[in-house]
């Protein structure tokens, strides 16, 4: 049996690992053959296929990014698309597809899974971890740790010139980077996508902290707002996932704490260096454990379904569910987080 | 209401996070006062406390070890050991207890609170994350970190000089840290105390990884112990929680392997590296999070009871579920990463 | 006899590394006891003072900052400035003056010393390297660091889809952070504030690089500037000194690359996450040093003088050679690392 | 022009920087053509060659080890050695060598230059920073960052438990990695090989540390030996460059302050974990220097030579310099960081 992989969507630490252990364990356990298609859907979209055997993954674990390389392609915007795929899987004698990646490159695979009739499984992946249906994704656990460190660094030069230091981390419309970085960095005020913030509430926070004789870390996610929607369109820009943004709210945001708490603000986006490099311990066992149990899928001819993590576990789900809805940060979790403030 | 806090046992990464939760939540929201106690069960056993208020847990949130100290005293084994601390606290008007400790630290919890109504919130440590009733501990997360970074090093030397490597990692009833680095450091050989391990079948591994050209790494925690009792006990020394130990398995090992297979074989034994330091990112949410429910039983007059991770929550259960039964590797577990072995 | 400390201008990891090296030597083999001044210059032009004996330094060699706080103040722009402080360090009875800082601030101690009289010794401090007459400064070896580590994750999403990633790094006068960044972390392109560079030919190796099927990374310096004077001025924002600047040269050349090659190209600026946390041990070493030497300077009555790194040796050299000439870097080892450009 | 490359002695960070700065610098500026030999003099003396061109070497800057593998064959130990180097690069057109070791690998290529004309360029490398002629050697500084982090690591478990700590670093012969990493991390007892240490005094050290309510670390180099030559054989194991040794000093250390103090000690080799993995940009930054400059030597036909470190300069001596005396610690240096002992 020939098996097709491919990653879509931006890259994410971890990728890597899950499929180092497709192959590792389709190989040896059940002795498929593997095609790995390059690019995402672009590669079984054009018949653009790499070699991919065990030799193929030697070494990779600890490598970030993808050996097959990755695009935002979609089949459903191209004339005959899917049937281009259908055709193209058939002329390689590839049976069954792993196909990882997020909402976009998934939702690809559902549609040829239920219309069309082709064989997948899932494993999910987005660096922002907001997918339904797991607990967390492979490579958030890697940019929480990434984002942490900066944190950690930023406090001594806050406080060597007792200034603000605002600092933008991934998160479009979740804000778990947000959130864990903030927390496990010691920041004093977090802001989400998932609340509207209010600057004279950041303001207040960040003159309580000056009262304390300590200097504020403030950690606001890419797509955070403010509430009464005075933000100031700046600038056109390109944020962390390579789409156009208008305005990058932490300058935004260090320009109004300036203004309003007269403090010097500095901000530090962290862009695309959250998503690269090698993975985190973590994110390794997560990913290999999803490609083992990827393959299990294939093996027991259990298509239309995605691995998921619950508690220790790993389950299988449908595919559908994962991105039925965007899995945000809960208002009471958000709650619980907001004692550090101030 | 004044409340008092210990930490006992090995140290861990994270203790002082979840210190300084408990005080945030409990002063600004609860208005608690609180009294920490000096190295766990020595502290209230003779009184011995340190000031625990805001400014006492400022910038401990990325320090490792714990502010109160730690001591492995066992107020059972003491005359009137119980009593003591029950006049101690009565005397120091502290109404409850924040335990934060392992298996041996909260079972003094669970009698103190059973047979003598002294009212104890646990919070469970054990950096070899095998206690029931909780899916992860902190400390661990950031000792696997430690280990697969010592591993990733270890290959590149191994390669160069086309050597075994066999790494020593902390374990001794549960395989939990072996298995975690092992797998996220591309281990080809990972051997738990869960199950006696076969000396010739580590040396068929070891073997068949040289015959494809790479040099191999064997990752075993230090309570691993061979199939057929051919262990010769060595030397007397102590392992990495300051218990003897008649020898250590990673050197009997290297010396085993060199012997059968004739390739040379070195060991390296990470020792307390291990449990330093700063916690990763995910043990400091892990450990907050934690804190921050211990002093909601505290206020929900919950006691007797631990806080627990289960999936993303964090959830309470009785103290003495955690002590039960120790939590070790599942033989399916280590299977399914058997795959990566040779 | 007592001895003032300050530290002035950007913070540096390494900072806390001297001031306790002063303090633990001065102490015990001197018998000196010291004043700590606060936020630079302000310290002794107000007279505000911080307490620095030997448990003031406890702790401190591994933290990034300051104890003793910065600021840029020049008592040079105040009226009666220089007066002020001589007034009161006789109210204080500090007889000599550790000056810890960069041009503006060693500037300072050499008009005291030389105009007023005041003893002063000079610790050069400019995370840049850009000080003559000292082979290095402490700070910049941490700071390489992070860059270096911050392109090693970039180069896995520049492969993963194929993309010019253009990183900014600290460096308004002098390329060395650029320039040993980008050659530690295999840059492709490189251009540093000392040598215009031409879009053109930066475009032809990133095209040419894309040739040889990898993705290029291009690393700039904040005061690189292009060789025709056609950077159009985009935006105010302050730059990682906290200086205002007119443009971000790395967001406006990754335009300039996507216009020119039809590639697409990111900017990630590294920003003041360079300049905060632990020191690397290089720096410590250093930094410890410098502070032994310094301390040793004032027991030998050798004002004015400066500390200085040749070789593996500390020397001193008069304050004034520090800031005589911008340590630049030179063309030919520019060229020396051109090897790797493309 | 076909240039044969090696790698000889213990693998060292940066090896592969300096084979990839030979060859971009060779192929593209002067147009050789390379030939590379695996593990070390054993390629030469067997005719095992590698392919050593620029695919070769891209992506190898930040791995450690070498690709060239590397071993301690001897050919001056070998029935006509020598005579079968020279017959076997006259049989492949090699017609100058690049030889990357240590005191052995480098005394080979002396003899060869001297008696049998092999026109032959050293690059020094040791992990030991023990060369003369050089003032740092590529690798040390990444060793002594490795150990820097595990002390710092090390003092959390230190201080929670009030145990003495003993890390043993390496350094057979020259203590300068026990000496920067000891000043680094903030250690309270720096012993190396280059002065018999007093047992008593260490003790005494450590006492006072305790009075001060601290837990000490002490560092000490594999090679440092007591000063009465009470020191207990133990045992026989390998230390961390491959080779037999007596007894762990470290252990035994840690036993007789137990026995002395009173205190808990407890000891942490740290082993291989030293000389793997990625390098430092430092070292990355010097190896990339030292290949420039080797290949230089090559195409101006000035053999015999070795490259070294000077300040900033990359200088050439003969290679007998390099090997005539042992650099160790001089002992003012010894005495000026002892200040910051007990």
């Amino acid at each position: 049996m020939k098996v097709g992989v491919l990653t879509g969507g931006g890259d994410c630490p971890g990728l890597n690992a899950v499929i180092r252990a497709i192959v590792r364990k389709g190989v040896q356990e059940y002795g498929y053959e593997f095609t790995g298609f390059r690019d995402g859907w672009r590669g079984p979209l054009e018949g653009d296929t790499v070699r991919l055997d065990i030799p193929a993954v030697r070494g990779i674990l600890p490598r970030g990014g993808t050996i097959l390389g990755s695009s935002r392609t979609n089949p459903l915007q191209q004339e005959h698309g899917i049937r281009r795929i259908k055709e193209n899987l058939a002329k390689l004698d590839v049976e069954a597809l792993v196909v990882i990646g997020g909402e976009d490159t998934l939702g690809v695979a559902t549609r040829l899974a239920d219309e069309y009739g082709v064989p997948c499984v899932g494993v999910p992946k987005t660096i922002d971890n907001d997918l339904s249906a797991t607990d967390y994704t492979f490579g958030f656990d890697t940019a929480v740790g990434i984002a942490t460190e900066a944190i950690d660094r930023l406090h001594t030069t806050a406080e060597s010139h007792m200034r603000v230091l605002v600092v933008e981390v991934m998160g479009r419309h979740a804000g778990w980077i947000a959130l864990h970085s903030g927390l496990a960095g010691g920041a004093n005020v977090i802001l989400v996508p998932e609340q509207r913030f209010d600057v004279e509430q950041v303001c207040a926070w960040v003159t309580s902290r000056f009262r304390a004789s300590y200097a504020p870390i403030v950690v606001v996610a890419e797509g955070a707002m403010p509430r009464d929607g005075d933000m100031v369109l700046k600038d056109e820009s390109l944020d962390s996932y390579g789409h156009v943004r208008l305005s990058g709210v932490g300058e935004w945001l260090a320009k109004q704490i300036e203004k309003r708490t007269g403090k010097e603000a500095r901000t530090t986006v962290l862009g695309h260096v959250q998503r690269g490099g090698t993975p985190s311990a973590f994110d390794r066992w997560l990913a290999t454990r999803f490609g083992l149990h990827a393959i299990d899928c294939v093996r027991d001819g259990d298509f239309g379904k995605m691995v998921a993590l619950r508690g220790t576990d790993i389950v299988r789900v449908p595919i559908a569910d994962a991105t039925v809805r965007l899995k945000t940060v809960d208002p009471r979790l958000y709650e619980e987080v907001g004692v550090f403030f101030g």
